[in-house]
């Protein structure tokens, strides 16, 4: 998907943009598109565009364009904690009363009550815990079976490392009794775990969408 | 600890040994020590030794000592499943009702019911863990608290990635509602959360004992 950015989107008035280590993710308020970090040229969007960046890199240069607006400095942070990423606040800033998974290079698990953050847990992401089963041992270098029954005590090694991997966090989010929301690019994959959740690929960006008005009026 | 064997432990008549990838660890029914593979000479200890060993190489050298003997074949393996570790099926031979955590450089976990096996699964170890935080990101390059309280969802970066270690597995593991039994190296640490578990650092050696008397009848 990476650098498949359609012109449509990079053309509206106004974007919104979630930029990671490695890729920009674009929303124009009806399709959203990714470009890498690398090919990227912050001269392209006419449009305003509201963002969120965990790149210092790029930020020297974002800074320098004026159409580019940073919204963290808008951000009540004290609602959260100091060193949270922006991108946990504003799917946070998106939720009212429930658990959000954002499942990504790390899932994040925060829990928002009644529009009160009560705090949240970061457990590693699908490929970074693939990868620490495989560096332990050459016998537990395997995939994930997200079709997985999780009622029943894994008998294969497959089976106890996709159990290992999943159930914990499943019984951990499950305890806190929220309505589950998940969003990141693994969402797909958990929500066959996690049957009774809401998936929402937009969250991030209804957060910073909700953030638009009060930047507006300053 | 390592090459740090007493000579005593050495000299006795019976010995038991549990070898992993890096070091065998012996015990001559008071006392434990552990030897380096990388040093270990097979024609040092006299004594018959009883061994379980993951270690394809060293089995090799093993085969022409006649003084050890490997547990391994007097297993009714059945009980398990294929290409479970001989290792966690001795810490369960050990048990005969509760749930048992084994923290080495991977944390199984295996139910026995009234002397049935009933499956597990496999965590990453501390150390395993610990790398796969700081593989996603250096914010996320922290040693673990393991003074954190389980019942307070954190709101800082060393709690978020502590509690996203080790809270999925307190959850998941008292879920179960049976005894709980810690063996393996990071044991202590594991009891500061596990506070009512049994902590036995003998467990692997006591499953292996019970073995004994089924190999001397062969």
């Amino acid at each position: 998907m990476i650098d498949e950015c359609a012109s449509t989107v990079l053309e509206s008035a106004i974007l919104l943009c979630d930029i990671g280590n490695t890729s920009l993710h674009f929303f124009d308020g009806k399709h959203t598109c990714r470009m890498s970090v690398e090919h990227f040229d912050t001269t392209v969007p006419q449009a305003k565009v509201y963002y969120i960046n965990v790149n210092p890199e790029l930020e020297a240069k974002l800074q320098e364009r004026s159409n580019w607006i940073n919204i963290k400095p808008y951000v009540e942070t004290a609602k959260y904690y100091e060193s949270m990423g922006i991108d946990r606040m504003m799917v946070c800033e998106a939720v009212d009363h429930g658990i959000i998974i954002d499942a990504g290079s790390a899932i994040t698990v925060d829990i928002m009550d009644h529009k009160t953050y009560c705090g949240g847990f970061i457990y590693p992401g699908v490929s970074a815990m693939q990868q620490s089963y495989a560096n332990i041992s050459s016998r537990l270098n395997d995939s994930f079976n997200f079709e997985l029954d999780l009622d029943k005590m894994p008998k294969n090694t497959k089976d106890s490392i996709s159990y290992g991997f999943l159930r914990p966090l499943y019984t951990e989010v499950m305890r806190h009794n929220k309505p589950v929301i998940i969003t990141g690019g693994d969402a797909a994959r958990l929500h066959r775990l996690f049957k009774s959740a809401r998936v929402d690929e937009l969250l991030v960006f209804k957060g910073m969408k909700q953030m638009i008005p009060r930047i507006a009026s300053c």
